[in-house]
């Protein structure tokens, strides 16, 4: 039996599953190299590799091993960013967060919008205990933006990841459970 | 096809592949809360758990994403111990690192000639570009091993493992191929 | 005898004691949960615990462990916010930095002009030698303004407060009276 | 009405309540500068400094700030050294550890069988939830001690206390409760 | 024979070298105390105190330890700020980066472009490995250039400069050629 | 004029200036593999590397930028090691400890009391401020000589150094003239 995709709903988004009928949308900012810089891939040429990432997507999806959402804004059915979980771990109960976005809609807090919605959904859905972020140093904007939701940098992780032919240093940050619960009102 | 264990030789050692008759020897040492202590498990109470684990050594193999040698004296056919690679990401040529010893055998330099000679295997043989070990920070022994080996102390993970009920922090240590490379001719 | 309470002037701002008749004005921004959201309390509910606020203020000056100000612009009476220092180590010349704003207040660099004036007071009327100040990872903003004055982030204290609820991991950022001086001219 | 003051047994050592008939045992050690140079004191030089350090553990007792054992070898009653907790926050359930030993007894686990048994009485009894050390970085034998109970080095407290006419850069360690339960077992 | 001065041209800007005849542009902005807060001299006083500085660029060049650039903007003449490198360590492949700009240009992009040039300049055309920049806590600004530009944070360097009087703490930065190197296609 | 080289008494050592008689008792130890490991050069081949070696001593002291001190255990006049300051950068106060021991004398506490000689010296007779000392990860024994004598690691200077071939990350210590002071008494 399939599992069911979720939606979320925020104030301004809709996060939706990302299907074949999304290529376009998301082959448009995943071929801008704006967007692209620090996404570990080199900016898309084809349909084709739009395609292979819904499928890397629904894969992930299936096999329960992430889930990444399409951001729309409500009243718009295009795609004009993703984000969500990748490498869960089940047995240690944490797992990595991703986003990317349509660069004509950086700047109006919209990555953050959807990004505090997901995190949410990890630590209330999933039972995930810890989230974490890795980023490259040059990514100032992601760094920020993790920041501002309570991520804390662990350290400077070297060679963590081969992209696009070079070893990358990386930050590692995290967000644990406790960090984000108010403890508040009984 | 299968693919062949690699047996290594060192001064003192032969590493080699973990079979089912070895299951009495590493549940010796894998039942002692001593060497249990920092493993991630309970000390074992049974035989039972002990083919268990050797059954976790050949899937790992088998898939691909790791190898564990069994450590036994020249001339001797006891395993006394194991370490080797688990949780290998090929695709960015990294691979975490994992030991323990018979209690009886500690403080002879054993774990520290088996380690060198899995830390160049892996190198050398694996092709990996980086090798991270995650300690306890209650594990000063294998903090210092490991750091008599080149690794270098990269951050505190949260909460980053969930082992016998709880979370635990966790050192992220880390040996890149560049570190252990003499770079002198011929 | 009773000691002085030290009037601070700086260029749009009026540092002053903070009394009973000030209650309304810093129960306004006490009761914002803007405001609050670091402060290591609820959002205040009623006038009594503004009352009880202004008693804490007075019983630190009193005993010698702390002063707070209350920030009023220059040509009004309105306290508008508040800083100063807490849990002063008399035997170590240490302290502790405090401050929080009415939020229509923000973005106007009045607490950097009232946490300048408050630092150099420190160091030269009270003979500091080191100011503390701890702060949320999430408080970005506050972060930013000790930065401003040369504060130096000196590591991330676990579970340091307990306040509403639940137990705070705090960055301990630090300022020492020698990185202030200019060192410059006779 | 008097509290009674907490006698603690371990498998070599009795740690009790130092009262003024010790004065001449604890004068001994903290007359020996090799004890002494961590301590924050000058090597005392009578014994009527050594009855005023006990005035203050009967102070910080009485007050609740602290609780300062006495270490004395079973069978024996002489006191050896001490160790305990001082500078207690009840607020945010966290205090502060310290201990000195005499030099004849180094080298024999006893300052960490009565460290061990004094954290879990901290955490166990007393509520804690964070026990901090802040020692100097030229003191490597107790750094090594906290780090074999478990404690993080969280960072350099920049001169954070003024001991013998000059200010001191300490290490911030903690333990935190989480940290050493097993989390084992019903 | 001497060596030639090395022009680099970017979308805005020609970097140059700075002659006598640019003595008075260059003083203008090192008089500025806004300019020269984190240059680790006083602001100069009088012309022959930047021929002195200019004197000094020429012999950094002549000697081989350093390359200083005048900034200007394309299709003017005026030196609006300089930018270069300076205690160039052959051996080692390393050198210090430096820079400072008149302030009716800041917040234009011109530090950055210049930065990037030079950066790039560094690594192709003086084979340098490391680059690294010494930056005071309190000069966020430029920690946030070279952070832009891909530099990490090693550590707090206490005391590493004497300058205006007194010692500085500086943050070590540091860019290694692999860090900027893209290692895509040809 | 010439300098005269400064002699220094300890308790067990003499150390005093190097010169080309003693080529032969430097040559022993920097051809032994075990001394050089991470000296930065290869071990020694010929007697003629160790006279070079006594020319760079000698020129380093000439021209004022460090001082190398021949280590002999007093009644003999071999020299067993040596120690002393490089890079010295008087304009800042501050200098570069370096240091190697025939392999013969490990273990008995000679390269301490040696450095702690030349420590004490640095500080009262060349005014210096800050003494650091770059050291590779896997060089613990230096690691821990440097700690016994209060430097701290400030952090991880990745690509310091190009030495036999290849880029070494080395650990930044530092000593601050006020770390050794005792500030007690007159």
């Amino acid at each position: 039996m399939e599992k069911k995709f979720p939606v979320i709903e925020t104030d301004r988004l809709i996060l939706k599953e990302i299907i074949r009928d999304d290529a376009e949308d998301i082959f448009k900012y995943l071929s801008d190299e704006n967007v692209m810089k620090y996404y570990g891939l080199e900016p898309f040429k084809s349909i084709d590799e739009a395609m292979e990432e819904i499928g890397w997507y629904q894969s992930i999806f299936d096999e329960g091993s992430g889930v990444r959402w399409g951001i729309t804004l409500k009243g718009h059915r295009n795609v004009i960013g993703s984000c969500g979980f990748l490498n869960k771990v089940p047995q240690h109960y944490r797992s990595e967060i991703g986003f990317e976005l349509s660069k004509e809609y950086w700047g109006k807090g919209i990555a953050n919008e959807a990004l505090a919605a997901v995190i949410q959904y990890g630590f209330e859905q999933m039972n995930l205990q810890r989230i974490q972020a890795l980023i490259e140093p040059l990514n100032l904007s992601s760094q920020k933006l993790v920041e501002r939701n309570g991520f804390i940098k662990e350290g400077l992780m070297r060679n963590y990841e081969y992209t696009c032919g070079k070893f990358d240093d990386l930050f590692m940050y995290s967000l644990i459970k406790q960090d984000v619960e108010t403890g508040s009102n009984t």
